[in-house]
């Protein structure tokens, strides 16, 4: 008998009515950047993340708690905000102790869904806290559903890969009767010495994206392990980070 | 400028909307193995292949028509039908001027989808008419639609390698702005010495399904490429064979 829990992969938010999210623990993934910049800004020692999905709200939200508002929308700072989604905004100089009201607009959206199906748990993962989320999804021991928030509902290439990574970690703890993870994985193993030349040589609609803003060092750093290795866990409207054992 | 057509690839049904398909060639993709057969009852002389999306419809039509009546649900053949969905159940020597009226879930789905939206053109694609398919592409020069049928609305592998078969071969003449056929084409340099290795090895669940039921002939054949080189043209209801120049 085979008692693993399962994991699925969602490649985007509109195949995630697929799968059963109430007895699972969903990780969002939104690798550039919005997911990146979420672990980094709570491993500089921001207070929490709390991810909100229009910019007026942000704005509102963030003179009521007097927290720092941030998003962008079409590469640039969103006209009322003040900071964007790079995770070189955020050193712990400047957001230690602070609360981050962020805007994204693929990443939050998912999220929003993920609470709708009433997901078991959400986390948030990006390859800045590659670890903690492969460690606390072995630790848990739950069903697993890897949420990609891909870019406008078509699946991206970054969110895959980091979907294979975890997948590559943890495989051994969970059944996975799922080709998409399968897929993932493939194209994990197959960029995992270079994503970013992996990017770049599959013409990644993200790597161009980005690159035309001359944000290589961003792409870089959202496709390295570990730089901000904690666990954001979403309760009561705020991503905070989850002590680790 | 760049005034070569675009092709773009769903991976699933349920993200078939996120394309413009009334200027553009969609290829229906059921690689396991609704579209492998529909190319080889062509091949060996079939008059037309009707596909129609239920057994009571597929009875009906068999009778008024006389034909051949064939589909499977849950990997049996239905009740009421005469034959299966397995390429090797229509040789020349039976299927030869004969209508085969054909109900298979995921394709038929995904077929009266791309008709629903006004698909310029639909056609069916398969390793086993891998080149037609192709050739057909780079002539026409019209915008291209990989539309994989995938299973249950989930991805498959068997389908996103065959979009990335199609996408090796005739991508130097589209405009491809398209992660899910970067993906695609990635998965299929990886799988493409031993495809039926790549499923096995990568736990695809549809080898899983077929090998249960002892057919691992037929995924041999359904992943080889050019066994039944025809292209299958949808027009009034029917697919029938166009004959290349």
């Amino acid at each position: 008998m085979d008692n693993k829990p399962t994991l699925y992969t969602s490649l985007s938010p509109t195949l995630l009515h697929l799968y059963d999210l109430s007895n699972s623990v969903v990780v969002i993934i939104d690798v550039l950047r919005a997911t990146s910049t979420i672990a980094t800004a709570l491993y500089n020692g921001a207070k929490c993340v709390i991810p909100v999905d229009t910019i007026s709200r942000c704005i509102e939200l963030g003179r009521q708690i007097d927290g720092i508002t941030a998003g962008e929308r079409d590469g640039k700072v969103a006209e009322g905000l003040e900071y964007g989604n790079s995770p070189f905004e955020y050193p712990a100089s400047f957001i230690e102790g602070k609360t981050l009201v962020l805007t994204t607009t693929n990443g939050t959206r998912l999220l929003q869904m993920a609470l709708d199906k009433n997901a078991q748990e959400i986390i948030t993962g990006s390859f800045p806290n590659l670890s903690a989320v492969c460690d606390h999804l072995i630790e848990m021991k739950q069903n697993v559903i890897l949420g990609c928030a891909a870019w406008k509902d078509k699946a991206n290439i970054e969110d895959t890969l980091f979907a294979g990574a975890v997948i590559a970690r943890v495989k051994e703890y969970f059944t996975i009767n799922c080709d998409s993870s399968h897929i993932a994985e493939a194209i994990f193993e197959k960029a995992k010495k270079d994503m970013f030349e992996f990017m770049k040589k599959n013409d990644a609609s993200h790597y161009h994206r980005l690159m035309d803003f001359g944000l290589e060092k961003d792409i870089r750093y959202c496709l390295t392990a570990d730089g901000a290795n904690v666990l954001p866990l979403y309760k009561d409207g705020k991503l905070m980070m989850k002590l680790l054992p």
